[in-house]
């Protein structure tokens, strides 16, 4: 008999790779935080000898839900502003509050608030975009939580760096803090094409290439962008991307409302991964990113809550149905992105958008331990038909019963053993008063 | 002091009439069912010695949901057949499933399956529409839950009746045995413009003038069935139903997807219901209802889950969010739908669409006891602005802690008191097993 770490056993296994399977009565052998095997429970059970043995029940074990685009620390602007288009909603209401709270404390306990609610709804990794990403790698690595963060670069004066010269200093710094951590990586983040100039954009193309990390980048978020842009310099800014060098396989492009079909022909021949954050995208009314298209084309789509205060949650369950939804009225068609294609979206290639498509994203022996067991025996999913169509249409957060992260349970029969919820609650309290302020 | 039988104080009441308003600190009084006051904490606690009193802490206390447009039996099929479009999902699966399975236990089942998720997700009445009415009806009697029961109408023989004068005989008993029931009306529901002929169509209106009760009809689901209409009779189905005489107050529309801007004047100058599923019109692609647009002439929109075979749940915290979130996607207007209105189309509107306007959809002093609590204080609903985009942008069904239909407590604590869960789990999955043999 093997000595392992942990074994878990579950009526059903989803391991999103080989793709679009359901196993049945398998189990999850786990050792030193990496999956060692996917097999059926008899056969682990005659080869393994766990320390920690966890038997669930009538669950599935899924690779754990990647968010490919959040500003976690604006967990604590939740609802602060609806009902609003992008414009007036930014300059009127997110921005003058940043400006009055933006800080290392802002920064911590919003990212506190934001995994507990991530642990608690399946959520083992995401891809940060914010301010003070020293702040967030270092609050996710004490939590044990999984996170890509963003060196952020816009031509403004924030809290964060003065200059354009401190926001790549900074930023470098942090990549430097950061290297080789097993919980924290991170990527290139200039905000937009139109916060980020040319000389900024040939300075993160240069990074790039002697990094090696990803470019997580806001594009084409709305038509407005595209027309403006368009007007002002005669360049859609997909276009001024490609001119730039920018549009390869490391690019991350989050929302890509706008698209013709030439640009989507570009993003699959390059291989840049696109970000789709529906809920987000409907409820400023951006427009429709075009899924079905962009899948059909062969490219990577992964999936984002973005912010709180755009959402209103960080809830990947509900964001995987929307998106599944969505994706059907916008093509016409109901078999458009169907609840397998969700699921990758939310798992594997979230993985990509992170920069760790050989890391996790799938239940694979040499992967890390990322997991995530969602119940099937409430009654709100009674009856079940197909596993991954339950949990695309029907699932709701509160099944998620157990998480584990590089082979650490973070969430353990619904409750997070790890942290002070009480302390955390209190906390977004008293940022409620300071954030509402006026 | 005066003596009532019921006492709930909330941080937040939101009474949805009068409009728009969230009351701090409030309490409702409920005597023999009914609502006796709105008012003040201090007030209420200095006028009643109420036999119970319940203190809700960080919650807002609202009407109980209302879900117009329900097929319940059908959560059984929960999940059955998806990805697929109106046509083949109905004729080569839901339709043969059916025919396995339909008659009086397999309606209790689904329906009991039903309440017990709508118990849970805040849901206190719904309007439904599905063979064996009597079956439905009796069921949610029993269970305390508020419901219209439709009468079916459809020219083809079912088990619930093999011609068109049986659909009416035992439809008409189905009324007559529930006149003047606290719990359950009736209303007159045939199934569609496409499958009812205009004889059937003439005996519902004169039913109609006579009972006074609503006509409950999908009409305009897919540009489709509005083609092959008028390809056929050379009439839009919405202008035949203008010819019979049934556009009036009492039609209640459900989908609605396919609408030219002189219907929509005429659904408002005629007082017509429209009931909105925006999941179930996503998930098979059947189009967008133009709500805002519906709402902007002052046109009543209610909203259902539709069937949970379409869905796949019967959450309208989740479809409240969905209506706000995709109204301003359609409209292309991030100020349509707003919380508050996604908040009325669940409750007042709804009231109306089963024809109870005057009894149920707001807190108002006469009206009966229907009511809902949802927490605020759980981490997914830390920090809080405002109260209704709380509910509808972060809300879920699991906020939702007590239910009371017609002042009895029928969810305590997020437990159901009065049914037997292990045994409605057991019964459903005893159909899975009949509905998914082939």
């Amino acid at each position: 008999m093997q000595p392992i770490d942990l074994l878990i056993e579950a009526d059903h296994v989803l391991p999103v790779r080989p793709a679009r399977v359901v196993l049945a009565d398998h189990a999850v052998a786990v050792d030193d935080g990496r999956i060692v095997a996917l097999l059926p429970r008899v056969e682990a059970l005659a080869r393994y000898a766990p320390r920690e043995h966890v038997r669930l029940g009538e669950s599935v074990l899924l690779p754990g839900l990647v968010n490919a685009h959040t500003h976690n620390p604006m967990t604590l602007m939740r609802g602060l502003a609806d009902d609003l288009p992008l414009k007036p909603w930014l300059e009127d209401h997110i921005w003058p509050a940043e400006g009055r709270v933006m800080g290392v404390d802002y920064v911590r306990d919003g990212v506190e608030l934001a995994i507990a609610e991530m642990l608690r709804g399946g959520t083992t990794a995401c891809n940060e975009n914010y301010f003070f990403p020293d702040v967030i790698g270092e609050t996710c690595r004490r939590h044990g939580f999984r996170v890509t963060v963003g060196i952020p670069v816009i031509e403004f004066p924030s809290a964060w760096a003065r200059t354009r010269d401190e926001y790549f200093e900074r930023g470098l710094a942090v990549h430097d803090a950061f290297r080789g951590d097993p919980l924290v990586s991170t990527s290139l983040a200039p905000h937009a094409p139109y916060t980020v100039g040319d000389e900024s954009f040939e300075r993160i193309r240069m990074l790039r290439d002697q990094l090696g990390i990803p470019v997580h980048l806001h594009l084409h978020e709305t038509r407005g962008e595209v027309e403006d842009a368009r007007r002002a310099s005669g360049m859609r800014p997909f276009q001024r991307m490609q001119a730039l060098g920018l549009v390869d396989a490391s690019l991350v492009a989050v929302h890509m409302t706008e698209l013709s079909d030439a640009e989507i022909e570009h993003c699959a021949a390059a291989g840049v991964t696109v970000v789709h954050c529906p809920e987000s995208n409907l409820k400023l009314a951006s427009g429709f990113c075009p899924v079905a298209k962009l899948l059909a084309a062969g490219v990577t789509v992964a999936l984002g809550t973005d912010g709180c205060a755009s959402n209103n949650d960080l809830d990947l369950i509900g964001e995987m149905r929307t998106a599944a939804l969505l994706a059907k009225g916008v093509a016409g068609d109901a078999r458009a992105v169907d609840a397998h294609a969700a699921i990758e979206m939310a798992t594997i290639a979230g993985a990509r958008a992170m920069g760790l498509a050989d890391a996790i994203g799938s239940i694979e022996p040499g992967k890390q331990a990322d997991l995530v067991a969602i119940r099937l025996d409430e009654i709100e999913a009674q009856p079940w038909y197909d596993v991954a169509a339950q949990i695309v249409y029907a699932g709701h957060r509160r099944q998620v019963s157990d998480v584990w992260i590089a082979g650490r349970r973070r969430l353990a029969g619904g409750e997070l053993p790890d942290m002070d919820l009480e302390s955390i609650k209190a906390r977004a309290r008293r940022w409620r008063q300071r954030i509402a302020a006026r």
